[in-house]
């Protein structure tokens, strides 16, 4: 046996995440660990709860890193607020949606499923229709950006619908946090989950949450015991609440909880605003050097994702050997179709880090090059101009 | 709002862990994050998996690590074996052994507790006679390595029984692994979770876990759903499976696997026996040290696991003090007692790269100047030339 450090290539990542890391959260990623219950490391975790409430755009005091990806962070939010017997309204236009259901179910609840196109954003009234004929329901869960196909929902109105029929909403705002508006107290959502490797540009890992005061009334007055002792709030809190005394509950992944800092210390620098801006503007770039090329977008105009850009196959290419070649002769990762969308879309992601000019550029000039060379049906030569000239 | 970069201070840590990591640990964490589905990556993954089945001394073939701390790699254990109304025999003699009752519980099981001293070793007659007991029962499960104690037991003997009586054993190795021999297939152990903040000197944030043919037959026989989406073993192996195509399931925590690897790679270099025989090695030289001093530990001799020292608090001194005097002047950090021992021990960690001699002797030449300091009842002045005389 003889197996040696591991040097990964220098990739550009364009995909669904995770994105394209700044070298300062590397940097902050290696610097000398900390006991998890040392005072440092608490006023450093102290820190890191105000920086998340302003990436959350809200008051919550239950703000905080979940130690483990999304997927967990979703899980946090399923089994501390649905209980046996509990209906959950799950609205899927996408992958995400089709997990939630599992989460439901496998906490015992019954998921009432409001299924749209995948490709388009939620619609806000067949939500409503199955709020109506679902008076018992106790939440209704939707995803706010798709990074499956690269929808945006409406969740401010959701939100409100649903709470007009007593509902909370669980939101997974994986890859909207920090790439798009996301107002968890203005919009008053009651259970947020987000990741690391998307828009924030850290490396992936943590999932950020945000409960407000109904969400948590739910969680103190369940009648059974949360099902994962890991993602039991009750017992999170005790490590992660206010207060100057920390319980040990699990040992934190201290490293990875240095990158989500620098990487919040960097959205703090820009202003979230301006990182909503620059997302929106290198996505019209991109847009543009796509169109001029003769691709086109999944999602209607009004309901696309700027960091995640769903993109149609041209006919007859093979859009894994198109991959395959930016892996290979560009070291540039544009992801692949998930779920239905297998092989009907690419994905390219410009999230956080990753969402500049540069990149807008390289990988239409990348895509340009490899679709001409396989004789692909598209106007070679135009997009990157195409893309210049939205920059101005 | 100005939140700054945070920058740690430079600890020793000789606590329960995290242990002190390797710089080429550090360093690996910092290098370019890549796609979880990337070639490369996978390739990776496939090493990482061989390295380690050595750590873990076996030929398991489901042999990874979960993306989460051990608190989830014991769940992981617990949500895939355990089925509604399954019986547990659970031995406890220290905090993680309540954990395990815990799991059991939340997930709809019985738990039959086998109580032994805390800081003594798990007492197979116990065991036995429990087993005995409920014929029943479907699994045994114990600690190693008792992290809040000290105390290691016989995991090979425990295995035996259990087996014997038809149980499957569920095993924490979360300090073991790489500090004491742990033979997973000698002892065929049948679901064993470890961590990667101890012995490996990685960063926290990772569990290593190992299941043999036996385990993967109980859990693919299961009449239900495993409870956890994020940890259902059946979805996890889609992705760490075999085989060159790999499913998304969660995003991996790329850039702390990196570290884990190097980790991995370094315990490789090294030997197993020889990290073995080193924490040994050290551990004689700090007991000299603090027998020396007239500190006495908690553990029986032929008990003690020579990563984790837990040692009595000498009369009359106020332990949290001394902490807090080492920390702040030493940058030296050794553990707090936790669950029935707070108060009543210091836990000195050996683990990993943090095991060698000049943190033995650095740290008993600043708790014998801390004690001695404060008038604490010790032989002062002694310790470290004690400490020396075992290296020779």
């Amino acid at each position: 046996m003889s197996i040696h450090s591991f040097h990964p290539p220098v990739r550009t990542l364009m995909g669904p995440g995770p994105s394209d890391v700044n070298p300062r959260i590397l940097e902050a990623m290696s610097r000398p660990t900390i006991g998890h219950l040392d005072p440092a490391f608490v006023g450093m975790m102290d820190e890191m709860k105000v920086l998340l409430r302003y990436a959350f755009q809200t008051t919550n005091e239950l703000t905080m890193p979940v130690s483990a990806p999304g997927s967990a962070g979703m899980e946090m939010c399923f089994v501390n607020l649905v209980e046996p017997g509990d209906k959950v309204i799950v609205c899927q236009n996408g992958v995400f949606g089709g997990r939630m259901k599992e989460n439901v179910e496998r906490c015992g609840g019954t998921a009432v499923m409001v299924e749209d196109t995948w490709g388009v954003a939620v619609d806000p009234a067949k939500a409503e229709d199955a709020l109506k004929a679902n008076p018992d329901a106790k939440i209704l869960a939707f995803v706010h950006a798709e990074t499956s196909t690269g929808a945006i929902s409406d969740a401010k109105t959701l939100t409100e619908l649903a709470h007009q029929h007593d509902c909370l909403v669980i939101v997974d705002a994986v890859t909207s946090l920090a790439g798009s508006p996301l107002m968890v107290s203005d919009w008053d959502l009651d259970a947020t989950y987000s990741g690391t490797q998307k828009c924030l540009s850290c490396v992936p890992g943590l999932s950020p949450v945000s409960f407000n005061q109904r969400a948590i009334d739910v969680i103190t007055s369940r009648k059974s015991k949360v099902q994962s002792w890991f993602l039991d709030l009750n017992l999170v809190l005790g490590y992660w609440g206010g207060g100057a005394k920390r319980a040990y509950h699990h040992t934190a992944p201290v490293n990875t909880l240095y990158g989500l800092h620098e990487a919040l210390v960097v959205l703090q620098e820009e202003g979230i605003e301006n990182s909503w801006a620059r997302h929106q503007k290198n996505h019209d770039a991109l847009r543009s050097g796509l169109e001029a090329m003769g691709l086109s977008f999944v999602v209607p105009e009004g309901q696309r994702l700027p960091q995640l850009n769903a993109v149609s196959i041209p006919d007859g290419v093979d859009e894994a050997a198109v991959r395959s070649i930016l892996l290979k002769e560009y070291n540039l990762e544009i992801g692949a179709g998930l779920g239905a969308m297998a092989g009907k879309i690419w994905r390219i992601g410009l999230m956080g880090f990753a969402s500049n000019q540069t990149n807008v550029q390289f990988c239409l000039g990348a895509l340009d090059a490899v679709l001409s060379s396989m004789k692909a049906p598209v106007n070679s030569g135009v997009a990157v101009d195409a893309a210049r000239a939205v920059y101005g």
